[in-house]
């Protein structure tokens, strides 16, 4: 076995979960992630937990939406309680074919998940933890070699994440005590301000210690309570099936009041239409694992890329606002990414200059 | 996908676990039968079950169990609930390897089963049922090709059960009616006569309403009570890991007296000295299925070979005896078969020959 799985397997139980003798742990496990599986598996005895291991399965999935005719029990008490009584669900993601669900109905797709929302926020109540393993499908739709994109996870995942985690905090103090944030970018005129006073960044170390669920990781996000200015996004991305390309946003008083795309112009219509709060950030993140050095096109990797900012319209995380505040509010929370890596850029705060060139000032 | 797949997973949701809708459906999946799961769970999707499917993976189980060096948890609570709250459990059998466990220590996987008896007996509360997929490695310990084991296997599970259980049916009531059972073979010297007054035959016709819980099943067998005279089984089977060929065993008042086997009498002798019940017969049965036609060193097909009768040395099932009443009690219940396919054979109850040569009286 490849010593790297192996490692991903400490990884994902000491680091991320945090996992300790007698935990419940429910070990999902996709079609194509069985070698990570036995890993984790390996890692889980040597900790004595406790082990039950779920199927999570495309093609299983599909066969049983598609027969299903009738409307779906909610919340099934069996499986609740497996989740409401777990301490730990470590989720392996690792599909043989990302379009294996595409000819299921939308509305059957949206009626089986709204009828297990208990069951989606069990799970989201643990120490839950989602992870990636390399199958030849996700190197597919990164459009990458089998090979490569094994090399490509496993250089986002092995990280040293004790050090990353320390350099994050740098800038979630910058942020906590910052009121506002610039980008600013020559090349196509980017420069937004966005007012983060009184939010809290949240430091996304891939540990549940952090708050942060996703292996890989490496981003330190806020929420933006007000936005000005424009940004040109150019890092590619599909968005519901739709490549969009160099979308460029203008806001005024915190909304969108312009923009175009040189492609997937009306998908970013779509999105920015759906609802008050989607013609809104919720998010502002900084990208900081220098692991992830290139665009796959799966947002988890994408927007983590070292040298990177996104911005999210629509929904914001409740982390980042103060106790008992809502932040805005949408059914849509659609991430946009700009590349910093080119002469001429800047991340400021309170005017000070915290990142250029896509290289922050400690490094 | 080969139809009989789909034919396979209808038999199992349909005639073996009566599934209806909303029940509460646990599909425990092995690494090698994903092919029947998607199967089974447009099967489950039909009839408007619910679906939790779990992953049983020796490979797995073998890495965490090797991993583990502490004490198990006596039925960790979020495992239990599940299967004390399921309707019925069916476990799709299909190894990649069968000596994948061989290399973990004997004493932690006793005391792993142990820790779990509480797991292990609110699944077998359950409406559950065991089927076997083909596997390559199956088909490989069954000395097969893999399309000709996938031809053997679909013979044996894809029956007209209904018609089976009624011909199993005039059996069972023979013997529940009967007070003796005499089985005779010519070519070996077999003479074997057992006691079974009073004792009730199951009709093991591979269906939770027949409380038989094996697809394929197809056999009738009760507890004898006593047993005296000489039997000799000719069909080949590993026991223990052990090749065991023509077995000899001589009776009286119900216990061996003196055994004998062309290979494997060690392991016999282990078996039969074991303790008290093992020197003593717990099970009768006759094979009824037709669909095997050949030994595969499976017991779970084997003993069901139409044409064949096995003897249990051990532990008798509570189903056979009167309620309240407790029958053989042993560590072991270790089956052996005899095939009656030839000349000068006949299995009698009550002097009157219902089989011979093989062949029913109403074949």
């Amino acid at each position: 076995m490849d010593q790297r799985i192996s490692d991903h397997a400490e990884t994902l139980v000491d680091w991320s979960a945090q996992i300790d003798s007698g935990d419940d742990v429910v070990l999902s496990v996709d079609e194509g992630a069985h070698d990570l599986a036995v890993a984790v598996a390996a890692k889980l005895g040597e900790r004595g937990a406790n082990l039950v291991s779920t199927y999570s399965s495309d093609e299983l999935t599909r066969a049983y939406l598609r027969a299903f005719d009738g409307e779906f029990e909610t919340d099934p008490v069996y499986e609740r309680d497996l989740y409401e009584q777990a301490d730990s669900v470590l989720a392996l993601r690792g599909t043989r074919n990302t379009a294996e669900t595409s000819d299921v109905p939308d509305d059957r797709q949206t009626a089986y998940a709204q009828a297990r929302q208990g069951i989606r926020e069990a799970r989201l109540d643990t120490d839950w933890v989602s992870t990636v393993h390399p199958t030849r499908a996700l190197a597919q739709q990164a459009g990458m070699s089998y090979e490569g994109y094994r090399d490509f996870v496993y250089d986002a995942t092995l990280r040293d994440w004790e050090s990353l985690a320390e350099e994050m905090a740098q800038l979630k103090d910058l942020f906590d005590a910052g009121s506002e944030v610039r980008i600013k970018k020559e090349s196509d005129a980017t420069d937004l301000t966005l007012d983060i006073e009184g939010r809290t960044a949240v430091n996304s170390a891939a540990s549940v210690a952090y708050d942060s669920h996703n292996l890989p990781s490496g981003e330190v996000f806020t929420a933006p309570a007000d936005t000005a200015g424009v940004i040109c996004f150019d890092v590619p991305m599909t968005i519901r099936g739709t490549r969009v390309r160099d979308a460029r946003l203008t806001f005024k008083d915190g909304v969108v009041v312009d923009w175009e795309a040189e492609s997937g112009e009306d998908v970013l219509t779509t999105i920015i239409e759906t609802d008050g709060g989607s013609r809104r950030l919720g998010e502002l993140g900084v990208g900081m694992n220098r692991g992830i050095d290139r665009v796959t096109d799966q947002i988890l990797f994408d927007e983590k890329m070292g040298g990177t900012v996104h911005c999210a319209l629509g929904r914001a995380y409740d982390a980042n606002l103060p106790e008992g505040e809502s932040g805005n509010d949408s059914a849509v929370h659609v991430d946009l990414i700009t590349d910093m890596r080119e002469a001429g850029t800047r991340l400021e705060i309170d005017g000070e200059v915290i990142q250029r060139d896509g290289l922050f000032q400690w490094e």
